[in-house]
């Protein structure tokens, strides 16, 4: 078996570039950001990917054009008030080199000066900007808070001074950054596409890297990271946009729209109207102009790629806008389960492809580094993800020579390379079994954020989140139509095909859904539907709210509420009873990260199936003739996979439907393709593992898997 | 040395008491709640205590004015409505032998029924009260959640209940209560108590279990404790008293401000203003009539004291008209350091007596017991609090019996009673040395509740408080004054000998401040104080409330902030440099108790001293001239009592003068009294220690002190 594979290239690297492309069964070669197509290899009977920034490596248009380079609103430290002046330094903690304040625009139409102490606008005729200094000055009360938010020109694009600092670039010029979005650029970037068109005949795939806007990227004075935001809409406006914002929204724009008191709307906030009317905006304007270049694009007979990072700022490729830019393809970095369901659930292109780990880049292919191992644990999370949804190619990224040199790294994705196409050989573009329901996680970003929950920037682990990220990771390979609720959607009806609601996150998040759960509209259908009969898991702080004398505003559905020190003089009587359908396959102990204090149960129809101390973490209660689950935190592990593939089954009240198909090894899982009569099952594990695979109840086969082993077998009983 | 020492008695050990009151130099002798005075001992050389109950043991009385039976606000189970009738049962979860609905009084006027999922009133035609069922049936909309509040009778004393249960009782009646503050039982009660004064003239002293409203203690339908709050006031209420209120307040009353949306009004929420009006109302009403008592005892010539617990509610120790009353003492028992300051610091009475742990009770003084360890552990907490602020007099409770038959327990009795008989000694009734300056703990109660913060009921050790807790425990033996402020005092005007604010709590409850935090008054009030070189503390979550890009309202001050996922996105750079003078006593680990997660450094003059992976724990700020220092958390220990020592001075800005007085090892304490020239050095722990003991910053002892042995040496220095 060949294809589906795209290798990195380098032009210190052409022969073995040939090898590898042969050995491994490559069918496209790529450039990357820092490494170039050799002349030599574009006659290569392969695809030719080239890498295409729209919004910069062109510094001389930049130069000539100050007031189309791209902006960015970002917020002053907070500077406490010691007297009835002061005076604030606005480029303190950035830095100088990616940043520029702007002062080509009027400060007073476009910036804004906050109280931080009341929440309120200071007014502009008390505050005026010194040019000369870089500060503004504030008539101010004594020891209130202050903030200015203001405009800032990108001198150096985020993802440049990325690369440059990460890889240790020492000669390179900082790329310069220009808006695609305003009048003379945009007209310079299609006739410049069309050029390079034209220039480059054995290029088959124009990957945009991407199209106009940043997510939010942004260093410090010493540059370090300050602020990444991969979901931030913070570097994509300007005067000439808001302006156009203004007319379209009908009404005005104000700076704390993108600032957002500081957190600049990070997904854990709960999204203002505001900010979810420009995300929409953009939307429609991103999505229309990337169109124009995908046209022109196409217009060459060549396809259109669209990498899922950098300027994917406005494409939201779930919202409604995406499938009109008519891209062929998306291609994007895949960390783990949920990134790659992130890619490869997309609809309205040909094809997705993933970018596997690791990049090959000297933080890795290094004394003390584990490619290898990162490659497998990779591949064991992407593994089970594409077994549901599957991404049509996979690929790799970065310096070729570094994975050629590392003594068995080919090895290893050759390995990678083979299940994958195996798994397309087996599924034969069929879909797997899943269960007879959906399940929904409900959130307040809904469908627009699809495999988007709980994180910060991809997979990135943070303490914070894991426990809540863990519940997606885990569903992201399991067999279960998985659907993206807003509350919105829960005000209008709650759909027929949804038997299992969850809510996972920490109050007062996005994610756990804040002041939603003191809508008695929400409360009220969701109660219904578990009353009769459906089913509904929370995970942290699951409808938190604290309000007339409960925190979990669903505690009555729950069986548990957090103790938040108001109810420490009410006697709690919990007793862990751990015999339950959820517990039966687990030997060892529970792991809920993070986990949540505080949690105990209350009402009477409850049962504790594991408990920290006097705290409950496990939790199963009965609510009319629907049933819920509640977990202190579930971070991903093969173990917690099966506990929330059997809380899902059982609070869809549907125990019996699980060993429809059924493997008794908690450390391996099992995938039909039904309509090929093909089984896999796979060893999550780096351990050999003992299994029984159950086809309708019965045990089918007797298995014996090999470390990480992906093994077939026949749907017997359906032949 | 004799004197100073209360102990109890009880029929069948009258030589026993003669014995030990000798050998112990006991000048006082009691009875208790089921045990009696002999007849034989009231001719004994030593003061004679009576307890007298106001409200029960008199069941003819209560049976022949049932209408005035006490009663309490209770609030029915939440139920949710899963149609447009719903009937709730109001005593589910109750105990019927403890508590009977009220049908004398309307329940149109005196009841709420409230719809919890909007929080709206339900008007007093949708629902009617069915006496024969115990229902009330509500007209609902599906899936909300109601309550019904409504009046009940206490037909068993909760503290009759509780040591009937407790004691396991068997042939014991059950006390019902009759409330005098109502017309004709005042009457007889007062008329009663004259008689009883006649009728006991060898009674020295009346103790009072106290006035006239129990605490809230309710217990559910398995006879087991279902709330407890000591300082709940839910039990203090009648139609009869509620009229007055109405009258008093100018407004009407609602049940609600009893029964707050279930959480009793427990001491951790804020309290509404209408709770405090109430709490103003009782104390006056109950002081005036607790006069009249007090004024009859002493018309026979005897002594009257008060038990601080029971029906203590309504004579708030530290209220405005606690002093009126004209009490010759208050008892109360002694669980821990803070128990004792709550004691010893009561103003308006001519002595303080505690009631030291354990009581003679067979849970203790039973196989697998330890009481001579809980004695030890009990003394070691309230000696160093002794030292500071001394009670009067000491005692026991209980059945002596138990106490005399225990191997060595009666040893350990007479070693404790010695050593506070030597503070005393060494004293003089001079005041110990303290720091040149004052610390506050700022909170919502303030002065109203001094040593009463963070607590549930008395020393309980509780997960969710002790890491608080601990903070008043340490202060309760340190060698500060201690003021307890409210938001309110800091709005007027921090006072000037103030030179360290203490704020320790969770977030939201009455001890962090909740609200008071969004408040410019407070904010630049403490804002300025630190500027001007003030100290600020703060444990937990101080300051905390979400508003305009903070949780810690005072970041800018403690240079630390939580992270509540708001700013995942920003980068933190936190890093320890744990050379401080803090910590430069401290050896081993630091408890940080439960600690508090997700807290990180910010701004420009932090310095943090310990961390927990990347979250901090410990962190000093310099903010102007003045200092603040962050704890994840404080629970009581030696060490953590030399570390909030070096904190606060550190706060203050007078680390120079922590060597004054001073001991180098961390599990001793030393007290001076600068008057009498005599110091005490304690040794906290149950080891042998070795310490220095510095006066005016030299070392002028050297010190082996036995496991808790307390030396006292000679202020040489000031001689
Ligand atoms: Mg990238
Ligand atoms: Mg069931
Ligand atoms: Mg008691």
């Amino acid at each position: 078996m060949t294809g589906r594979l795209t290798l990195p290239t380098d032009a210190d690297i052409i022969d073995e570039t040939i090898r590898l492309k042969n050995l491994l069964g490559a069918d496209a070669l790529r450039d990357c950001d820092g490494t170039e197509m050799p002349e030599a290899l574009l006659s290569e009977p392969v695809k030719k990917y080239a890498t295409y920034y729209t919004t910069r490596k062109d510094n001389a248009w930049a130069m000539k054009h100050p007031e189309e380079i791209q902006q960015e609103y970002l917020i002053s430290n907070r500077i406490t008030a010691r007297g009835e002046t002061l005076r604030i330094r606005l480029m303190e903690g950035f830095h100088t080199e990616q940043l520029k304040v702007n002062t080509l625009d009027d400060p007073k139409r476009w910036w804004e000066v906050i109280d931080r102490t009341t929440g309120e606008v200071v007014p502009t005729d008390a505050w005026e900007f010194d040019e000369a200094s870089g500060e503004v000055e504030i008539r101010t009360i004594p020891y209130h808070e202050y903030t200015v938010s203001f405009l800032a020109f990108l001198i150096w694009d985020p993802v440049h001074m990325y690369n440059f600092i990460t890889n240790d670039w020492k000669d390179t010029p900082h790329q310069l950054t220009y808006d695609v979005r305003q009048p003379k650029t945009k007209q310079y970037v299609k006739d410049k596409l069309k050029k390079w068109c034209e220039d480059n005949p054995h290029i088959d795939v124009v990957r945009f890297t991407t199209f106009f806007h940043q997510f939010t990227l942004t260093f410090d004075d010493k540059k370090r990271e300050k602020y990444v935001e991969w979901f931030g809409y913070s570097a994509s406006v300007s005067p000439y946009i808001l302006e156009q914002f203004e007319k379209w929204a009908g009404y005005k724009f104000r700076p704390e729209y993108i600032v957002d008191q500081g957190y600049h709307n990070c997904m854990f906030r709960v999204p203002s109207r505001q900010f979810l009317d420009f995300i929409e905006f953009q939307q429609i304007e991103v999505c229309a102009l990337a169109k124009e270049l995908v046209d022109i694009v196409h217009s060459y007979g060549k396809e259109a790629m669209m990498f899922l990072g950098d300027h994917w700022i406005g494409t939201e490729p779930y919202g409604k806008y995406f499938a009109g830019i008519g891209l062929d393809a998306v291609v994007g970095s895949v960390g783990s389960g949920v990134t790659l369901r992130m890619i490869s659930d997309i609809k309205g292109v040909d094809y997705t492809e993933g970018r596997l780990l690791p990049y090959f880049f000297p933080d890795v292919f290094c004394e003390g580094g584990d490619p290898i191992g990162e490659a497998r644990d990779n591949w064991r999370k992407a593994r089970r993800a594409l077994l549901r949804s599957p991404l049509d190619r996979i690929g790799y990224g970065g310096y070729l020579k570094l994975a050629s040199n590392w003594p068995g790294f080919i090895d290893e994705i050759q390995n990678v390379v083979t299940q994958f196409r195996e798994i397309h050989e087996n599924m034969q573009g069929t879909a797997s079994y899943v269960a007879p329901f959906k399940v929904a996680i409900l959130n307040c970003w809904g469908s627009q954020r699809r495999w988007m929950s709980n994180q910060v920037h991809h997979a990135i682990w943070h303490r914070e989140t894991y426990s809540a990220e863990g519940v997606l990771e885990c569903l992201s390979g399991m067999p279960f139509e998985v659907e993206f609720i807003s509350f919105d959607d829960v005000r209008n009806g709650i759909p027929e095909e949804i038997k299992v609601i969850i809510n996972v996150g920490d109050a007062y998040t996005a994610f756990s859904g804040a002041e939603n759960w003191i809508d008695e509209k929400v409360l009220t259908n969701i109660r219904r539907f578990v009353d009769q009969g459906g089913g509904f898991i929370g995970v942290g702080e699951p409808t938190a709210y604290q309000y007339q004398g409960r925190y979990f505003q669903l505690s009555d559905v729950l069986g548990v509420d957090r103790e938040m020190c108001f109810s420490l003089s009410t006697d709690k009587y919990n007793e862990k009873n751990d015999d339950h359908f959820i517990l039966e396959d687990i030997d060892g102990a529970l792991d809920f990260g993070e986990g949540t204090s505080r949690v105990y149960a209350q009402g009477g129809h409850y049962q504790i199936l594991a408990m920290d101390g006097e705290y409950s973490q496990l939790v199963v209660n009965e609510y009319g003739r629907g049933h819920s689950v509640y977990f202190a935190g579930l971070p991903y592990s093969p173990q917690n996979c099966r506990l929330l593939l059997r809380a899902i089954y059982y609070a869809a009240g549907m125990e019996q439907e699980m060993k429809r198909y059924y493997v008794t090894n908690v450390d391996t899982e099992v995938t039909v393709f039904q309509k090929t009569g093909k089984i896999a099952v796979i060893n999550n594990s780096a351990q050999a593992q003992h299994t029984e695979l159950y086809i309708k109840g019965k045990c089918a086969y007797v298995l014996d898997l090999k470390p990480g082993e992906m093994r077939w077998v026949d749907d017997m009983e359906d032949r």
